[in-house]
């Protein structure tokens, strides 16, 4: 048997401890039920802090080594028979604004329960095994998805990683709340000086293919591509009521053709394209505004697509200030994250699969590709990785109602201790 | 000859006032010279509080009698040889975020100055004059233009004055900022308990008319109607990456689509449409918003076109939602200021134009409509009401940068203050 020893994962425990933690930051209720509500547990709040607080405390109890980087990314690292990097299960448990229960939260507990379970059963692993919580998975509060995994990986220095700004209010930076809440370590954050030997994630698909094809277990062997920008509109703040149409130079009636233009490009791609964040000034009813600042998420899962869909927006940004500006209209599009498509590592692809086959069954699995960015696409490019989703209720996430049953959490958990465990016993060294 | 004793403005006099006076509230400098920034004095705030109070004790040294009546409106009344309600000359002296030197300031210095030039000269007016100040004349901190002028015309009552929210923050009211800055007065705020006998008013005309016919004199016959709106559109908010484009429901396209919409049923029409304030929820830049309001302003001349732009952007904001919005976006538009288009009064017209041509000859003044809204608006429905118009330059206005020249603030001044005292000499009663 695959299953070393039949370790078997308390679907109760991971649940009921899923919930409790879920206090810090519960957010939008939209039922009565004690976990009907969503989360609002921004990185680096205070709330974050309680999770994390209770992350580190459960860790250190069960016998691991809590270790902390300069980006607060937290590594709970239980030794093997062996010294080597650690096989990690990781994720995060920071939220959107409007977040759920399941993005992120998931994969920590499962980790957190997948150590629990290799713990009461004395089992030793050959290398030392670690649940990690990643930093600032969601780029929600500050501008960059994959923001603690990113520097780890390289990809993001830590001077421009603590620098960066709450998208609410820019007199705050990531690092000067990394030290506000206890949590800029001392480990230097990289691959390098803290490697992985190998990145397992649970999370749940947030998308629908899961769920329409009536499977359990999504084997991941990639993620797609994608690319924010902050776009900024200039025109010329004057009267509603006596500026004639044609004398206007109107920023907003030119992001909204934009946003109407990026759509269809997506569209046409087969990819997508979101408007998240925005804002005008000077703000007053009665006034053309001067400025907008608006971000824009744009994604495929080929590259190539995608820097199709980039070149696609920017001719159209480039048409409609050429027809519509005589009065100078402008418009720049400031790339602020650029992620390449993702593939994983055909040894943890074929853990997961070996684990999911031995659980759920061969038709209940499927092999798919991401939508979203996992901190798994960061690891992925130093060490072998793989993830393991579960369906969500109607595709949704990043909303308050997200929500997964218990049962395919716990199948989930399930088969990504198992993967995990499957790699470490083959591990060579 | 017309014009009362040859009673001739100060040209100096008025502009050295009008920019020393903007001390309060001076902001977006866009050159060096000591009077090249624009206004930020929005309506109730403190630099509102000084100007105000200026005005009240610049008054009062010139003998007037200054009344405050519940809206803060300030009444500076000058006795006449017989008593009876007072002919006055007003506009305001607050100003939007981006705003000028200008639009309703200068309209308030030429009533000063035409006190001042009367005062001097020792001239007795048949029956009582006043300056007057209306409050939040512009609707861009408390969204109801003509807020002060509207409730002394019985359009609006003086409790839902006072409850009106600041646009940028709905703890704030305006019967409490009146409260704060000492300008919730005694006196009833209407027609009946204070009569004017009429009304006149300077303003800069905002539009372009006067400057491309090279003319100097707008008489003002009317105001256009104008609309404003609350739009909300509530969508449901879902992850930007893992949601297929064609299962969103995207209240911030929807709102794109609808401003593009209206842009175009503007044009047909021959009316304005403008967006000037917009917010969004949760604000994230991988998360599709679940929620929009933005505001909605739409111009006319005629009151029927005006309708049927109405009912076209209903009708265009009804086919989208049924187009889009299989995953049940929603879109309602309140409707929070609605202003039927004006006529003036042929004696106040009559009196502008004897003024006018006086001044600067028949050729260089035109009969002219509003574009904006004006107090003069409000007070036309209880007392005979005309305006004087200048040019600005580029017909520019509600921007820092609104300028008109020395010469024309005073011919503009000439002008108001004679129509004025034409009009008193003519009263029978
Ligand atoms: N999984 C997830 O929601 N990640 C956030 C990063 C992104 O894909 O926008
Ligand atoms: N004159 C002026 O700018 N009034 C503000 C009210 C309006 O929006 O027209």
């Amino acid at each position: 048997m695959y299953r070393p020893r039949q370790l078997v994962i308390n679907s109760t425990r991971l649940m009921d401890t899923l919930h409790k933690t879920c206090v810090w930051g519960a957010a939008h209720r939209y039922g009565p039920g004690p976990t009907q509500t969503g989360m609002a547990r921004l990185t680096l709040s205070d709330d974050d802090k309680k999770a994390r607080d209770w992350f580190g405390d459960e860790m250190s109890s069960l016998g691991c080594d809590i270790k902390v980087d300069t980006m607060g990314n937290m590594f709970a690292v239980r030794p093997g028979e062996k010294t080597g990097a650690p096989t990690a299960i990781g994720s995060h448990l920071d939220t959107q604004p409007t977040g759920g229960r399941y993005d992120g939260i998931l994969g920590v507990h499962a980790a957190v329960e997948a150590m629990r379970t290799i713990h009461e059963s004395g089992y030793k692993t050959q290398y030392p095994i670690a649940a990690v919580n990643w930093t600032n998975e969601e780029g929600a509060r500050f501008p960059k998805s994959l923001h603690g995994s990113s520097v780890w990986s390289g990809d993001f220095t830590v001077e421009n990683a603590h620098a960066l700004t709450d998208v609410a209010d820019s007199s705050i930076t990531a690092g000067a709340e990394l030290e506000r809440i206890g949590y800029k370590g001392t480990l230097e954050c990289s691959a390098k000086a803290n490697p992985l030997a190998a990145h397992f994630e649970l999370h749940i698909e947030q998308g629908p293919i899961l769920e329409n094809n009536k499977q359990t277990i999504g084997i991941v062997n990639g993620g797609q591509a994608y690319k924010w920008f902050n776009v900024r509109v200039h025109g010329r703040d004057s009267h509603a009521g006596t500026t004639p149409m044609n004398l206007r130079a109107d920023p907003l009636l030119l992001s909204a053709r934009l946003m109407v233009a990026a759509n269809a490009v997506a569209i046409k791609h087969g990819g997508c394209a979101t408007t998240g964040i925005m804002s005008l000034k000077p703000g007053s009813i009665n006034t053309i505004p001067n400025l907008i600042d608006y971000t824009l998420d744009i994604r495929h899962p080929d590259d190539a697509a995608l820097a199709a869909m980039e070149a696609d927006i920017r001719a159209a940004a480039a048409a409609l200030v050429a027809e519509e500006s005589r009065y100078k209209c402008t418009i720049e599009l400031d790339k602020i994250f650029d992620y390449a498509a993702t593939k994983f590592h055909p040894d943890c692809i074929g853990a997961v699969r070996t684990a999911a086959e031995a659980t759920v069954g061969a038709d209940m699995a499927r092999e798919i590709v991401s939508g979203a960015g996992h901190d798994s696409c960061a690891t992925s490019k130093h060490c072998p990785t793989s993830m393991v989703f579960i369906p969500c209720e109607e595709g949704l996430s990043h909303n308050p109602r997200e929500y997964a049953t218990p049962e395919d959490c716990a199948l989930g958990a399930q088969v990504v201790m198992d993967a995990a465990l499957l790699f470490d016993s083959r591990r060579q060294k």
